[in-house]
């Protein structure tokens, strides 16, 4: 794994043992997190306290890591309070500290009507 | 750009020219799409089928593309019929053609009450 791929995986678990400080040392002093989907951003003090005070219990999977030159995309399972969530964040690290985190929560979704016969059924 | 990159950009070329030989010719005759919010999965005839037949009309900008050395991750702002989804792929390439696609359609949310102080503003 690249130097950025131990960041992230560092990230996540610094941020499954709830470890503060660790996942405050992971983070540039100019880091950005962005969530497109409701258009939020934060800083690295916001982030911090993003989590600090989010309201619930969490464990946390890595399920797929992408190691790319300039960004590294992982996949998560989350979960929290009797369900699981899913995410998918993009990481942006330079020297060692993740400057960037661009991050998706997609939701379950029902299969629409129209294409119910073409998936697969086994 | 790798030759696995080559592939995906082709493949989202292909989709917004419609062009259904060209997008056939990227996917491996074995390759399996995957959506995990909704558990659809699809072989490469019904994942044709499901971009022939898909009803509205579509226009896709590659907002970001991350190489790593086993899968390629793309973003893509999809406008369809007057509003704009995002997707995030992850595809598994081979010699030229798409093997495994994995995809997130992740939906805008609302920011949480609990969370409304801690965003940037500006």
């Amino acid at each position: 794994m690249s130097e950025a791929s131990d960041t992230v995986v560092g990230l996540w678990k610094a941020m499954e043992a709830r470890d503060w400080s660790a996942l405050e040392g992971l983070l540039a002093p100019a880091f950005r997190a962005e969530f497109p989907q409701s258009g939020e951003r934060f800083d690295r003090e916001g982030y911090l306290r993003l989590n600090r005070e989010y309201p619930g219990d969490w464990h946390i999977r890595l399920s797929s890591i992408v190691d790319g030159t300039e960004c590294v995309v992982t996949e998560v399972e989350v979960d929290i309070d009797g369900r699981t969530e899913r995410a998918v964040s993009f990481f942006h690290v330079r020297e060692g500290k993740v400057t960037v985190l661009r991050e998706y929560w997609p939701e379950p979704f029902a299969v629409p009507e129209w294409r119910r016969d073409l998936a697969l059924r086994e």
